[in-house]
């Protein structure tokens, strides 16, 4: 039998068990959840600490040998898939997942990078505290993962975006060196925050093996309720009018047209509509309140109240209990799935300045209702955040195929529109490998070479994620 | 006369009447308010716009010309003022004062480096917003500067550091290069996040010359007591049942000693012991919300009585009126100079976790009392953040020279003690040249050459703000 060249020498460093180098063992780590990627590589590793990761990386790095580090696999840009070139080694940090500490009384959490961000969850609440990232992967996914990709999801209105839920990082460089940036501290001034440099950069620069982070009192008190809205303008208004009187209180603020709530109550179990109208256009509006003391269904009613006063909202409902509110979301998080049985759909993942998403919903759609007459626009998301999903379905009984062959050129009248209103081509999934090549379009010649000095910099054999982001 | 070299070139690119040569215009500029520097320099800078700022950092760059850009000249650690070698050029930021735009429904802001932050809290306030970052020296700092240090001050609880306030940034690359990374985005996974770089880097890296900044609802209700208790570990158990229930409503938490009471009343103008009886620990405690609906004086004593049942809190008065919130935040903010008249004070900005703040105290406090009998600890600061201000005042009718002479060491012993609580030996003001020898004290090597691969990565030829940090 041929031998596979370093697989030897990696299973002295960590052990012959975690060097898989069989199809069968190396299945859920090559093949991408929505069948964009189907990977080729000579071996996944998984090492069980940060000293074997760190041992890998020396000896990777002393053969010029290109590693890809993996968490979960839910991705969405290709990034954590090796290339079909077959050259690429998989890191998988699944066996790193311990819980290193937990700190109630200081508000934070120590873990490693492997941790599945349900069992931080988990973690956090046993410690009577939250951990706000929430995603629709949140089973699979992995913290270290959540990281690398500044991974956004449905809390980003009231608690921010990963990046600003970590205190300190514990990460490998490409080198195989170790830094140890694992800090519990809120405040440190001493000299550059080199744990930026490891958030979203999507494992280019190093391998996050631990991470501290921020917890945040326990929600004692939720609200939510389902709005019928004309048009965006009128959302974005209702969104101002609540932000400004809810302030951190507002803890979710979604959006979604009529043609999505249809496909929901079309093939969505359990869903129902809970407006008995009809209206163009949804918002799913949340508060919650870490104190019992604040009366926050008094506060809705004054905030929609007022908006009915000005004539913005249509109608609402008010879930009355926790199973209602657990409606009103499943509706919201179904938007996705429910796109499959209408046929191809066209995707985008952008974001705009929050005062522009109107102008920019109008645009957008009427020009991709010029470029494909009849197709239909599934615009939805965080509108609080200027994060749409700018989905759009095939026009009803065409070709499928025929239709997602038109996704590059739909994809660069969509992007050019984002980019007019100085917004971004990837709000919260990545570049990874899928929109590697739609960055000269949105960047500037100055931005790009930035990166590329920094990328460098930091890996100057290219070793590690390569030919990911730049 | 003599002709100072380049000053003819540059009053070509910027005017004559921005190139200032005399002693007597650069007065401003090179006198170090805490009187611990005295800079020397051929000329100052006043370019009036960012072409300006580019077109001088190329001339710069092309003529090894050292340059040291300055803000409001507030800083505490000598970044902003120029080596008494006489060979670095001040490059003020001043003349770089315009409001861009202001977007009230979205909640953000855009504005020149050399907006004065008082100015920048006005210009919220007309658009019914709040910009929360707030120091005592918000009258002159000038936002470029607070951004380029990574500004704390006392918002940062509920609000976070200068660094999670910026969400876009315009810089001048040593090179003369401008990178427009200007976006008002909440979202934007587009690859590196190079705005990050920046931030924190004391003028080291490039030259922010303008921001997008964060916006927040006005606050509408403010609560405030002043808290008798009898040691910091009631204060720590204090502030976490405080945060638990209120949550981002929670918007001071600060901790004065007795000392520093006592000080302020010998010393400061206006202030009266809030309490009837003495306590060996004082908590300012402040709740804001920006809801009329939210009953935070219920919350404030619903959090306080539990404090007293648990026997946690000895008195407290709570603010009847605006004008007691004022008074209680008088002696807080009167704590700094009250000091002074008190004799020699050594001092250090320290952070540590949170949960670390009582075994932090007792071990430091009693390391300087046994360093110099007699000594005061006037510890002081955001414990909520983990940050205190230990300042030490001499031992009663010492000699101050002889007692500041132990400045270095002191520090040393106090460092120290941070170190082994993970903490930070600059929680806000920066490293700039007072601290940089301090460095390697307390970082890896890995992080030192981190940090040295990027300024040289950045800065190949050493130029710009060069002996600050790294």
């Amino acid at each position: 039998m041929e031998r596979i060249p370093h697989a030897d020498r990696f299973a002295e460093l960590i052990g012959a068990a975690n060097v898989m180098t069989t199809p069968e063992n190396q299945v859920p780590y090559l093949k991408e959840w929505r069948d964009l990627y189907q990977g080729v590589t000579p071996m996944v590793l998984r090492p069980g600490n940060v000293e074997e990761v760190s041992s890998v990386m020396r000896y990777a790095y002393e053969h010029d040998i290109k590693i890809v580090p993996q968490g979960g696999n839910t991705g969405l840009v290709g990034g954590q898939i090796p290339q079909e070139t077959g050259d690429e080694i998989v890191l998988s940090l699944s066996r790193l997942n311990k819980i290193r500490s937990v700190d109630s009384a200081g508000f934070t959490i120590t873990v490693e990078a492997g941790v599945v961000l349900e069992t931080l969850h988990d973690e956090a609440e046993k410690a009577g505290r939250l951990f706000p990232l929430s995603l629709g992967s949140q089973g699979s996914c992995q913290i270290g993962g959540n990281i690398s990709t500044n991974a956004g999801g449905t809390a980003v209105l009231a608690y921010g975006n990963t990046r600003d839920l970590v205190l300190g990082l514990e990460v490998v460089l490409p080198t195989g060196e170790i830094w140890d940036g694992l800090r519990t501290l809120r405040k440190d001034n001493t000299g550059y925050d080199l744990k930026q440099l490891f958030i979203g950069a999507e494992g280019t620069l190093g391998i996050i093996t631990a991470a501290s982070l921020k917890l945040f009192p326990k929600p004692r008190k939720l609200e939510a309720a389902f709005v019928g809205l004309p048009d965006p303008q009128a959302a974005l208004k209702l969104f101002t009018m609540a932000k400004a009187q809810a302030g951190p209180v507002l803890t979710g603020f979604e959006i979604m047209p009529r043609v999505g709530l249809e496909f929901c109550l079309n093939h969505l179990e359990g869903a129902r509509d809970p407006l008995n109208g009809t209206h163009a256009w949804y918002i799913l509006l949340e508060l919650s309140s870490g104190s019992d003391a604040f009366p926050i269904r008094d506060l809705m009613e004054s905030i929609l109240g007022e908006a009915f006063e000005e004539g913005l909202v249509e109608d609402a409902a008010f879930a009355q209990n926790l199973s209602q509110v657990q409606d009103f979301w499943h509706i919201r998080h179904g938007m996705s799935e429910v796109q499959k049985p209408e046929g191809g759909s066209i995707k985008h993942d952008v974001s705009v300045p929050v005062a522009c998403i109107p102008d920019f919903l109008d645009k957008a759609i009427a020009a991709v209702k010029a470029f494909v007459p009849g197709c239909r626009p599934v615009p939805f998301g965080h509108i609080g955040d200027g994060n749409i999903h700018f989905n759009v379905s095939q026009p009803i009984d065409a070709d499928k195929d025929a239709y997602l062959a038109k996704w590059d050129e739909m994809n660069a009248i969509v992007h050019g529109i984002v980019h007019e209103f100085g917004g971004s081509i990837s709000a919260e999934h990545g570049i990874g490998r899928l929109k590697r090549t739609l960055l000269k379009d949105v960047k500037s010649n100055v931005e790009l070479d930035l990166m590329r000095r920094i990328k460098k910099d930091l890996d100057p054999k290219n070793l590690l994620n390569p030919g990911r982001i730049i």
